[in-house]
């Protein structure tokens, strides 16, 4: 069975090469998505090329709702976008993957089923699929190389439906598992630099010194040191005096 | 010669199969950029595969600079970023793909180099490799099935560096032709159906037909109608009426 995480159906309309239909899938499990529609795929169902390219998502397809016709697969949906390449004459909202997930997850929330239409390989939705849906998806490729195959446009999508889930931390530190260096850390370092600086005359000549003690320190505070660097700062100093001390 | 546009080096570090090099500048190219590196390509260079694959975008195989080592690749750069899917052993931030794109932009725009590190299809960058960037890009996949092939990993950076350049508008609307229907439009529309309905003697009961009228006016504001949708509307209720003027 599906997770019953909420999310979009996928719906593939009238898929033609089944590496296609098996890397769609593997693109849907990369981002957590596990419900798929096929109608009328070219080759027949199920498709052993299909399953042969989804390896670990392999699961998607034995569970997709097959259908022959597009209103079957979208007959429980009360929004449906079409992922479209060609502009069309047909007055509908058109939106970028980001907006467009927003929107799906919004309506999600609100209890809604929504359902992405990807076309087939080669000419993509027709006029008559497009006019089903509520609205477009267009996903914003260079005008002068617009190609983007099946499942890099279902990739894009799912991983547009990730962010939009609210799955996606902007930022965050990976640490080493030594802790930040505190204040106290890095005042314990900058005085022992200022310290020996002074002692092998690098504060030189007088009248920059000042200028050159604020340089450091701005340095010291600049710089997102752990604990585990001011240790290795520390030791390389006290190194360099001992090296100095033999006289090397 | 690459093109003029400001925008990030993408370097394929130690690649192995030609075709996901291929696919590679096919996923940079679908979003405009156009300036790769490669390093130490396990199968020599130029790569028959690659360039069989690259079809359109074969210029950027002629065009990549082709280098031993990584150090080689980013010399000139100010901000290397690590696409990497597992997690290090190593204090560094870590940033989902839309704020690294936002930061390279920001960079690039203050006249910086940004480099961005992909690794070898099946280990993925080697520590020593993520030890010479200055930050980690970590795409948010799926952790029960995050495997992610080279030229995807290329296309979801390429994507958002696009998004980031702000090349994207998150909606617009498509038009047929016909402009929007002006708020004289609707009420006229409004007026035709509420005229004819009362000769119909749609509003009933007497004590509904306020409540009737009113739905029926929050249902033309709520459409958004072109000028040939009203048009359309006209020339339906004027059908229905010549019909029944038949006697049909």
């Amino acid at each position: 069975m599906p997770t019953e995480t909420p999310q979009p159906d996928f719906v593939l309309v009238r898929p033609q090469m089944g590496e296609n239909i098996g890397a769609a899938a593997r693109a849907m499990w990369n981002f957590g998505l596990d419900r798929m529609r096929v109608v009328a795929p070219r080759d027949g169902w199920p498709n052993p090329r299909a399953v042969a390219m989804a390896s670990g998502a392999g699961r998607l397809l034995d569970e997709a709702m097959l259908v022959e016709t597009l209103p079957e697969a979208v007959a429980d949906a009360h929004f449906v976008l079409a992922t479209t390449a060609r502009t069309r004459e047909m007055t509908k909202p058109v939106y970028a993957p980001e907006r467009a997930m927003q929107l799906a997850a919004a309506k999600i929330a609100e209890g809604q089923r929504v359902a992405v239409l990807f076309g087939p390989e080669r000419a993509g939705l027709e006029n008559a699929d497009v006019a089903r849906a509520n609205a477009i998806v267009s996903v914003p490729v260079n005008p002068a190389f617009p190609s983007l195959n099946l499942a890099q446009c279902v990739l894009l999508l799912g991983y547009e439906w990730r962010r939009a889930a609210g799955e996606v931390a902007p930022e965050r530190m990976q640490m080493d598992g030594s802790d930040w260096a505190a204040q106290a850390d890095v005042e314990a370092l900058a005085q022992h630099y200022e310290a020996r600086m002074e002692e092998a005359g690098f504060f030189f000549p007088a009248h920059k010194a000042e200028s050159m003690r604020r340089t450091l320190r701005n340095f010291w505070s600049r710089m997102p040191l752990t604990q585990a660097d001011a240790r290795l700062l520390h030791g390389i100093l006290r190194q360099m005096v001992r090296w100095k001390d033999r006289g090397g």
